[in-house]
């Protein structure tokens, strides 16, 4: 599925926001978010699911509250990212509790809120022994599949820090002290764009299942999206893993990024166009502390140029900070913008806000939500100010 | 210089602090800034110096006012810097504005309130002669020097986007319409461990002032303290680098990292052990969005597990994030704490509360303060709540 498409209405869109709300800014289009959620419900056709939005993509109440309206639950980490699903109205018995480090403060707050849990360890099965909850149990296995993606964000390895190893699960299924367990959760990585890896942990995981008698399935996430060049087929992808959950009464699923990232642009305003004898930079408003996937991951993220000039030149795209790593595309041939004029990164709705920083004193971003064919501009979160910056000193 | 000793009447302090104020905290001792601030003046006796502190490196204001006690200035490179400066009390006339993206906004805000400006472009330069400003007006020059650090923090190459290759300064001082240049600027990068960049760096910049009959300099900072295994050797750059310095008026620096990273300490708590067949995980409380250097640059921190048990084995110390990046130490051989107890990651007082973030919708942790020999315990930033990731939300 091709990602968001800018034509002239959403450039126009963009230049409008950008004048009203200033730069650097997020802009999301519901459009595109639509059909988005269409096409996964269109590849589950037939399957009893319950499909959550993972808030760690995305976490502003107004775009959670979207996938709500649409049936979504949540996938959650934290008590922040509860708080979220509750101001974005998810009902409690659709959100699913995730994560490696469930802490007893955590636990004390949740355990009764939340339909499900995915236990990730044996040491945390032990410690849920000590609550009472009328939450479903999962376990999360670790099936040692490699998603081919970055290191950062393979997570199905025996290497990484995430589920419960195959060949230890029995330790816990065989013992009937602690919470009853009705399936197996699974999620080998992030941003993983071949069939293969799915194929291999779900089958093995939906095989595991049917061994154990469970009913249930939470088969994860992790669809790619098309940043620089390949992407999921999810023609391949319902071909060939919507066969091996056959069976299950319930299909549960996490997505983020596939849901939200295409959906998202960051708007940023040049400020320089430096030409030294060695090199051409582009300087805009926005930094590693808006946008920290380049710098992070070497993540690409296309740019479009608003107002270009006539010249075409390779340059890198950077942001204020004082850091070299401070970069958003590096050696790109682009048009050559104006200063003054607005640039696009695309594919940002997914990890881009939600993993800002006020690194060098910058105030965060405003988030902005068009929706209704673009009739409908929403401020969804305020620029942060620089009396916010020093809210918490004391 | 070694860095800070983490005796028992510390731990004890910090065992406090944790129950008083949870974790994780950032924990700074006045004692150690001091140290080093000694340290500092002692290496440039005798030459008159304007010192700053990197605002960059840490911004609470009572850190920075501390400096300022000491008479330091502040290099900025945001509004927002300014006003952490403001706010510590530090003169006008001792902040440094630097940056490679000044906006217009940013310099019709500060163009009459700094001391200093370090222009670091032909095309920033251009833009000044629009604006009145009493601002002394240093040229940040790109020396083309490889520190031989991470490449995310090395500045002076011409790769970076940093700074006026040498080669084309004439144009600016050639040039009589624009402010007048008083002075050249030269920072190589960060973290930097041998004398040798700062040497050829140095005797570079400080030749080209003697030729434009400059009587200032700003030499930057970049002073690498010992991580892992090796740091800058002070006598060493006293012996090389304060040479090149004879003759000048007044010698202008700015340090972060070198002042405060030992000072800083995060303390965590421990939630879980994981122990798989494959390996053991160390589940603690604060992750990447607390402290992203050991998953941003691969950065090394001294772990120290404050109540052990008896076995020392070699594990991962990770965070609670939904990420396999959410690493705070890899592989490595430590004292196995127990659950519930404390770690503290060391040299994390620069670049670790001022590059956090709420991913995962975590609130960002508390800053307490130490002073007095230790008998002076102060909350300098309380820990975010629930509400304060909601509070830019419309």
């Amino acid at each position: 599925m091709s990602s968001l498409i800018l034509n002239n209405d959403r450039k126009q869109i963009i230049q409008e926001i950008a004048q009203t709300y200033g730069t650097p800014v997020y802009v999301y289009f519901a459009d595109e978010i639509n059909e988005r959620i269409e096409k996964v419900k269109s590849i589950f056709e037939g399957i009893n699911i319950l499909p959550t939005f993972a808030c760690k993509s995305n976490n502003n109440p107004h775009i959670v509250e979207h996938f709500s309206r649409n049936g979504f639950g949540t996938d959650i980490v934290s008590i922040g990212e509860y708080y979220v699903s509750k101001k974005a109205g998810v009902d409690d018995q659709k959100i699913v509790w995730n994560g490696n480090g469930k802490s007893r403060h955590e636990i004390e707050v949740l355990s009764n809120c939340v339909g499900y849990v995915n236990i990730d360890s044996v040491e945390e099965y032990e410690r849920w022994k000590e609550y009472e909850t009328d939450a479903t149990f999962f376990l999360r296995v670790n099936p040692d599949v490699d998603p081919m993606t970055h290191h950062h964000i393979s997570t199905g390895l025996k290497k990484n820090k995430f589920g419960i190893p195959v060949e230890e699960i029995d330790k816990i299924l065989n013992d009937k002290n602690g919470p009853k367990i009705s399936g197996f959760h699974v999620h080998i990585g992030s941003q993983i764009v071949d069939v293969e890896p799915f194929d291999e942990a779900l089958s093995s995981v939906a095989n595991l299942s049917r061994r154990y008698g469970f009913s249930k399935i939470n088969i994860g996430g992790g669809w790619g999206i098309k940043y620089e060049d390949k992407e999921l087929n999810l023609e391949e992808y319902k071909r060939k893993i919507i066969p091996h959950l056959e069976g299950f009464e319930l299909v549960l699923f996490e997505l983020g990024r596939y849901l939200i990232a295409p959906a998202g642009l960051l708007v940023a305003t040049v400020q320089y166009v430096k030409r030294t004898s060695h090199k051409t930079f582009v300087v805009v408003d926005a930094g590693m502390n808006t946008l920290i996937r380049p710098a992070m991951y070497d993540a690409y993220h296309n740019m479009i140029v608003l107002t270009p000039t006539e010249g075409i030149a390779k340059a890198d795209v950077v942001g204020p900070l004082c850091e070299s790593g401070d970069l958003l595309a590096r050696d790109r041939e682009i048009q050559i913008p104006k200063v003054g004029s607005h640039v696009v990164f695309e594919n940002v709705g997914a990890y881009g806000y939600s993993m800002s920083s006020n690194y060098n004193s910058y105030p965060r971003p405003a988030e902005v939500l068009v929706s209704e064919n673009g009739s409908k501009i929403t401020l969804i979160r305020r620029r942060e100010t620089i009396d916010d910056l020093f809210r918490t000193i004391v």
